[in-house]
């Protein structure tokens, strides 16, 4: 089955109906539930209309309002319409939330249980019930208006005394997901509480529906994918990369290049106003590179760990004192490194073939200052960003590690030539 | 409860320990067995050694395993010593695999069934085992020599009809990880398959042990955040941002900068090739920042994009091809849009305020031309460095996106004046 699955995402889409037409009867089901939701679109759409149901019907009410939500407009009403009354309605309700809330997350095909039941009727009824639930790990005692009153893992039912009720079995405050709740924060609980599912409810405590913990695996995939993207620079893309479009990537791409890009012009203004200088000691500009670039990859650094700790929930918006002095610290030793190396690469090159002329010494000296000013800025601006965005109520990753660079470039510039002409009066300038 | 968890994850050991001791019985436990296995190991070793048993006790096999992993070497053995025969015996089994692999994920004690028993049987001997496993959720069916024939979800034993046996409706072949199979790769099976539990098989398809998806949740954010960190130019720290040691973590932080620093070096020393270039045409050197950070962020996005593709098996060795072309006409088109802006930033700048001499014109040309060039020298380079990593048997994850801007500085650089010899000649240079 991996193997046909692999083979699969490598196919075109003739192909690929060619090769489900092709699949045993007995695998081709297995088959069908395994792929991802674009894909079996993509196959729905390709069959015959009064084909189309069968497979349809087979999904689940959430895998079903997923397929159906990235159909094109014109095509849901239609591909709705296949579906059994029951299970339309249940997806009609799931469709009306975003596809990255709890709500769009949730099946409604949870297994419900009254508290005063006794452990025996539980077992019973659940195994009535089984063949339409999308899991029986988990039952939900609910009282006569559907509140949610308390959970029990069908292992502990399993293990308890046949003649207790389920009130007495059953956990009361359970973890429990709001209809709204963003995905992300819904993962947290799945990874906090080593939980198989989580009840959803709304806001009067009425369960609507459970995330299962399957779902879950694909979703922190997705987000960390996402927030990857976004720290290269780019937004992020929707699709896998070879299957999404050339010019919807391009311009997902050349979006933030062009932003970046018209940034980093204001280091070509930056150096116009150091134009003199380096016309007076060309050997300034020879290490314009490697200082802005130290900015930049300190500055990478510093914002890539806060972005992850804070998406994580390792560091949060209050702890941003702690971060800062932290980071200047760091800043202050990775700075003091990389001038020991840069100060030294200078003398020893100066001292085998004298490229920098007789003011070697001062060079070096002016090269070792700005490169310590230049990563203790990049370290602290790097890791200060995600707070200040996220403060502004915006995405931290977004703080992508080229706007930084971008950011720290032009800095890093004025660092280098205030420290070169203080350093350099009366010798070079 | 997540209250609870959020302010332990911000407070001194003392404090922690006084926090633990403070709560109420009813919650204690299930406090513990929330807490990721480092902060499980504090609270244990803080504890006299009277009061370590109950709490080492409580955790599962898998669990107890990696608390004991982490320990100091000396405080090993005398913790394994808190554990029953029973225990003990399962636990030093699942030391001996690696902590990323199936076989250190796993845990021993899952739901057997034969083959041959009834349904009937097989859910009233999976009733008086539930408070010893792991899960009952999934039961496997072994023959006489412990090999998988198998595997019967609980769901569907429980729909079955009682008096069929385990072998009728059970499914064979089913999906199975082996011992040695890294975490990333189970990780995926899970996301292909739906799965709430794999079964881990030896060589023989013996059957070890079973890993369950809330422990995926873990490793699925655990290896997204080591991409992260290394696609930010560091080695990926071990432990939590606010926990690791200062020292710990700059180091893991210094090698790489240092690394990228001396590579970077190399742009003091092909700048010094054109030092002549520059002395006669320093509006040369204003551009410099701007073409090799535009290599730079092209570099990152390819690179960026390739790797976690890659990571998440969307692209594989052999798609190398396929992404040599796209990436090929993307730096096509990316580079022609920086060309444009970076040339009219130009033109419009001369046309109002001169600052660029009479020979702007060609100054704009050479600005282009070598954008196009670097940006598409960039997004190769970064798109091309993961495959070559991974073909040498690296992970393309170290090919992290300051790494491909350091490598597309210097080239850059080479690119830039090159154009500018060609171009400039008979003008400037």
């Amino acid at each position: 089955m991996d193997e046909i699955l692999e083979t699969w995402s490598h196919l075109s889409s003739t192909e690929r109906m060619a090769m489900f037409a092709a699949l045993p009867r007995g695998q081709v089901d297995n088959f069908f539930l395994d792929l991802p939701s674009r894909d079996q679109l993509e196959i729905v759409l390709a069959l015959p209309e009064d084909e189309r149901r069968i497979w349809l019907r087979l999904l689940a009410p959430d895998d079903a309002a997923d397929l159906i939500q990235m159909a094109p407009a014109d095509e849901r009403a239609r591909l709705l319409a296949e579906l059994d009354t029951v299970a339309q309605r249940e997806v009609g309700a799931l469709m009306a939330y975003q596809e990255d809330e709890a709500g769009g997350l949730m099946s409604p095909r949870f297994a419900r249980l009254r508290p005063d039941m006794t452990v025996d009727e539980a077992i019973a009824y659940l195994r009535r019930q089984a063949p339409q639930l999308e899991t029986i790990y988990y039952a939900y005692a609910l009282d006569d208006s559907q509140r949610l009153a308390g959970v029990v893992s069908f292992r502990s039912l399993f293990a308890a005394d046949r003649h207790r009720t389920v009130r007495d079995v059953m956990r009361t405050n359970p973890v429990v997901a709001t209809e709204d709740m963003d995905q992300e924060a819904v993962a947290k609980l799945f990874s906090q509480h080593h939980l198989l599912a989580v009840p959803v409810v709304d806001a009067g405590n009425h369960m609507k529906g459970i995330v299962t913990v399957d779902d879950i695996v694909d979703v922190v995939q997705e987000e960390a994918s996402e927030d990857i993207q976004k720290l290269g620079g780019m937004e992020a893309l929707d699709a896998p990369y070879l299957e999404i479009g050339f010019w919807r990537m391009v311009q997902k791409r050349a979006g933030w290049l062009a932003i970046l890009f018209v940034g980093e012009m204001l280091t070509a203004t930056a150096m116009g106003h150091y134009e003199e200088e380096i016309a007076r000691a060309v050997v300034l500009a020879l290490f314009v590179p490697l200082i802005i670039s130290s900015g930049g990859n300190s500055g990478s650094q510093a914002t890539t760990l806060v972005i992850r700790a804070m998406a994580i929930g390792e560091v949060r918006l209050r702890d941003w004192w702690t971060v800062v002095r932290r980071e200047f610290w760091a800043g202050l030793v990775l700075g003091t490194v990389l001038a020991l190396i840069g100060s030294s690469r200078i003398l020893i090159w100066q001292s085998i073939w004298k490229p920098y002329g007789e003011h070697a010494g001062v060079v070096a000296l002016t090269v070792a200052i700005s490169l310590l000013g230049v990563v203790l800025f990049g370290t602290m601006a790097g890791s200060m960003l995600p707070f200040v965005l996220r403060r502004a109520g915006l995405d931290p990753a977004s703080a992508s590690a080229p706007f930084v660079a971008t950011m720290v470039d032009v800095t890093g510039l004025v660092i280098y030539f205030s420290v070169a002409s203080v350093v350099l009066r009366g010798t070079l300038l």
